[in-house]
């Protein structure tokens, strides 16, 4: 199992503070994320700033795909992103035209579980080629104060036994990582928790925890 | 049952397309929709450039809102959108954020059907106040060749009765109006087929049947 990486998720509704941002943590980060938020903020302008600013990080682009995925993807992937959002509610054949277009650029797609989906959805995803999903507390959830669950863990082992490497967010925190231990976790992302004061620290006791368990 | 309004959606990758498309259809339309592209292609700035060049008509923006709900709501009614769509994939936290936001800007928001919704969440939507619902073909089962079906039209029908308004898209052409007949129909959906050189003549044959059936 490769070990976890660090992901910041940019979700201002601006550029310049999302860009100011970056730069503060760029440096004990691996991944930028353009969350939702941003890119319907500024759109595809955030992914080709953040792409010119960090040439070699990896950028995603959260579109949480549900429809058009051709264009969505075409759109993403030439912006610089290297890895979109699809969500699990999307239509198979969405998934699919993202798929495409990733395997065009040479990037990938992370399914974002959200909805009513089950392993049997997950199981084609498998077999499209999809190697990524992201596991998450929803935002909304985590602000109505649902924490983890040995469900939500339940189902984290039974994806990554399907062979799907799992981003893991909503509110994580150094404490929380031992919960993930044993799965194939392929980064933790945090948004307020590294791009405050104490980011870089946090980020720090983040890897601490993670060199205990991967 | 009121009569159903005509919406265009624009999902051109650039906003100086869209809104010389805007400028071209908004004689004869009723709902301006900024398309999940073109609002991830230009962001905000999408939806307050149609606000002010269309002060009358109703303005969407079609965010498929899967999680955020409260930010992505607060941009686009703040940018000028009358509605807001909202997956139906989106955690019931995350629809209510929705709801409060657009009650708080006397917006409506329109809860998007994808993945594997059922009649008991549609009742809880409906409980939460919420009227209207988008029902479509995903472009891309479309573009796979899927069409309305009986089980569609059902489903619309059981939508209807919950009390439900249905904004219907995907491939609609006049020919098709009459499936429609009895449904609960807010608006019909187009883009391309309103968008083209012809699209005039469409919106003329698309209201005619629409007059048989409302």
């Amino acid at each position: 199992m490769t070990k976890p990486m660090l992901q910041i998720a940019l979700d201002s509704t601006d550029l310049s503070t999302a860009v100011e941002i970056a730069e503060r943590v760029g440096g004990f980060v691996d991944i930028i994320e353009v969350g939702t938020i941003l890119a319907f903020a500024e759109g595809m302008a955030a992914v080709r700033t953040l792409r010119e600013r960090h040439p070699n990080h990896i950028i995603v682009c959260d579109m949480k795909t549900t429809d058009g995925g051709a264009i969505l993807a075409r759109m993403a992937f030439s912006a610089g992103a290297n890895w979109i959002t699809v969500s699990a509610a999307a239509h198979v054949a969405t998934i699919a035209a993202c798929k495409k277009v990733a395997d065009e650029f040479g990037g990938e797609i992370q399914i974002e579980l959200y909805g009513n989906w089950n392993l049997d959805d997950a199981r084609q995803w498998v077999a499209m080629g999809i190697t990524q999903a992201i596991y998450h507390r929803s935002r909304d959830a985590e602000l109505a104060g649902v924490n983890w669950t040995s469900a939500d863990l339940g189902r984290m082992r039974a994806l990554s036994e399907l062979g799907l490497e799992l981003s893991i967010t909503g509110g994580i925190v150094p404490e929380d990582i031992h919960l993930f231990d044993g799965i194939s976790a392929k980064a933790f992302i945090a948004g307020r928790a590294l791009a405050s004061e104490s980011g870089k620290a946090t980020a720090e006791a983040l890897r601490t925890e993670i060199n205990k368990y991967w």
